[in-house]
């Protein structure tokens, strides 16, 4: 696909059984991407069918948000898994996940890893490789989302490797360290809260292909696509607000 | 397909993590049609991913086995899920197993439920069209395999109306009541354990159509395709000497 | 324990992993139990030990709120367990939550089936007696909490068997069918979510021992405990009221 | 308890609703200390049940054996746990399994984690301090299994701390490195197989508080207790053996 502009994404489907998470309604006008659960981290049978079907009468591209298997941990702690669990952890997911698009005459658009796993692919070539050949044999046209950084040749040959696509993403809310990192969850000052600056950083982003970290240093970033959250009503307002601007339209 | 002669299925995959069940290696190369557990009453990514490669291996069609999110039960405890949920239970299933088959180049051949999900599709009409629309959506060209009996046109009208196939199923190891049903499991002599009394239920079936019940009465069966066990040395055998003769060849 | 008046209980710790559900700490100063869930309908070990650190603060008695195995159905799903699953599956979740208030010196003050689990033991007796046998090995002294109705009897003889001491317990926000059951949750007007009326049924209930039919019939009940939900504004303002009578402080 | 000889402990109780692993009743008769599965892991209720009751008939101690929460990985792969969810989970886990020894008249008599989580407690402080907090808070008596080696100064320090008591434990069936640890199981070698090496080293550790490693050094170790398994047929002729020594005795 033409992919022009950047395309807001936002983590979709988070409920699981009888408890809910975010407010998918609110946001999916909003959002060019949804990024789904598939069960291993949050979503149900149920819950992933009902968010497909959402997505795509907003004309949302559906992607699976595959993770480790920890319900308890929603996917954010770290687990040892061999890259061939790995690899057929991530293939069930996405296929599971792209029966409810069939089932719908659709079919998935890409995969984000979610979580743990998002962050642990970056740290282990082999993790990386074995979500690469999940997505290449599933489907080797299917664009796999990786964070953004200032030098991504690495990822883009072993993507190469595997004939698979990347897509670079970056965030709208959160901060970044000099060297073009996201700042630690654990660290204060991670989450942009204030609606303003998150639209400032997206603008600057579409703008100039740029973010500032934490201490000013400018960073260069090629952005396929921003992840934005919708679950609090200052989020929305900041993804509606975004969303209205000529860059993100 | 064509499906000119009764087509010899058996339950495999059903390992879990680091345990494991029936013996899938001997079995494989005397089979038709594996019935693989897809993650909810057994099976993992993983196991699925290897069952499903040896299965095609041995050109022996791959079915989706769903059943109900009962792992400690090994789906054979009965779950009072409304119809949505069945249906999005079996579709999460059918689509995880295909995805490992389409990472092989092939696509699952047909879906049988397993336990208690096989039972209870027949006692409540809500459920039965649930599975069928789970099976319409994903791919209508799937047949459905139910338990086959004297008078099965209810079964036949509910699947036209969803344009689904049928393939009736008859068991070589289980006793028949001289209403056509099976000897509950909970009742002595519901399971044959002779080797020669499998072939030879297996063999009246494919040459005459009938099976005689616990009290001697000879049943008419429409049958299609067969379950067989060989997770003890002698169901193997049975398995074995069934294939070998040339009604099943 | 003196139980000279009707003891308000709430069930609390049903959130699980990341998600949240009822609002523990508004409710918690209203109630003289909580009823909290142990990790098979809901609840995990670090919800439930904060509940139970919460509840212990507010000297709030400690129950446990026993589930089938299921999560995605909230233990609202009725599941065919055999009795020995039944009685070690009780056992299970009662000894783990109760460890929680050992940790802190102190222990469960009775145990409470959830969902389907309370609704099937009054239908059937072996699992009412595979509940009963869980107790009594656990710790004889622990009351079991059953639906008040109109005729007891049956219970009582059943839980004498075992040396069990029985509590009955009626609802504020549920309507009764004049055979003195609630009206199922499917059927309009099963849940009462006016606060004046809530409250006026617990005053009744208190004072006459009696609560009013849909129809208008008047149905003598003894009551131990009465259930009351806090996860609502209009609930908790009822709850609030509901305590600050003189019939319930 | 008086403490004289080095205890035989074994891993039991390892199966999962349908699925077996090992052979309990084959072993039970030899060991002095059954480390029980408590279900997240491996292990569900009833098993836990009937592996209580098995070991108690014996005389056998009942030890607590907690893992992660993974029943795919067996436990076995490490999760990045932080310290409140390894304390809240290992005191559900040890509470469960009291519960079955309760409902017999007995009590858990040691704990020992499980798989990854016995490993990363040597690994990280923070962890090994939770699991302490655990077993002070449930019951601080209980002594806490964890490996022996050449200097526990370090460990015995902080279990001191929470007045908790250590067990250290060797391998009959795996051999050692210089540094008295454990060789990892991904190396050849790792595992000794067989039967009468296994004896000498139980032996040896018996008669002169040592171990030889790969490489022939002698290695003193202080040890409490012996892990052996029975999952084979050599292993247990190992361990019967080995019991029938007078050392062992």
């Amino acid at each position: 696909m033409a992919n022009k502009r950047i395309l807001l994404n936002c983590d979709l489907g988070e409920g699981l059984g009888p408890w809910r998470m975010g407010n998918d309604a609110e946001i999916m006008p909003y959002i060019d991407c949804a990024n789904v659960a598939c069960g291993f981290h949050a979503g149900d049978p149920l819950i992933m069918q009902q968010t497909v079907a959402m997505a795509l009468k907003h004309k949302v591209l559906v992607g699976a948000h595959p993770a480790y298997p920890d319900l308890l941990g929603f996917g954010r702690r770290s687990m040892a898994l061999s890259p061939a669990e790995v690899e057929a952890t991530v293939l069930y997911q996405i296929a599971a996940l792209d029966g409810f698009c069939r089932a719908e005459n659709s079919k998935i658009a890409y995969v984000k890893p979610h979580g743990a796993l998002y962050h642990d692919m970056l740290q282990n070539d082999a993790t990386f490789k074995a979500i690469l050949r999940a997505v290449k044999t599933f489907d080797s046209s299917l664009p796999l989302v990786i964070l953004a950084q200032e030098n991504v040749v690495h990822w883009q040959a072993l993507a190469a490797e595997f004939g698979v696509k990347l897509w670079f993403e970056a965030f709208a809310d959160r901060a970044y360290t000099d060297s073009g990192a996201l700042v630690s969850r654990s660290e204060p000052g991670s989450v942009i809260h204030n609606a303003a600056a998150m639209k400032a950083q997206a603008l600057q982003l579409a703008r100039s292909g740029t973010v500032t970290s934490v201490s000013g240093k400018v960073i260069t970033l090629q952005v396929d696509t921003l992840c934005v959250h919708g679950d609090t009503p200052e989020a929305l307002a900041a993804v509606q607000s975004i969303r209205s601007s000529k860059e993100f339209s």
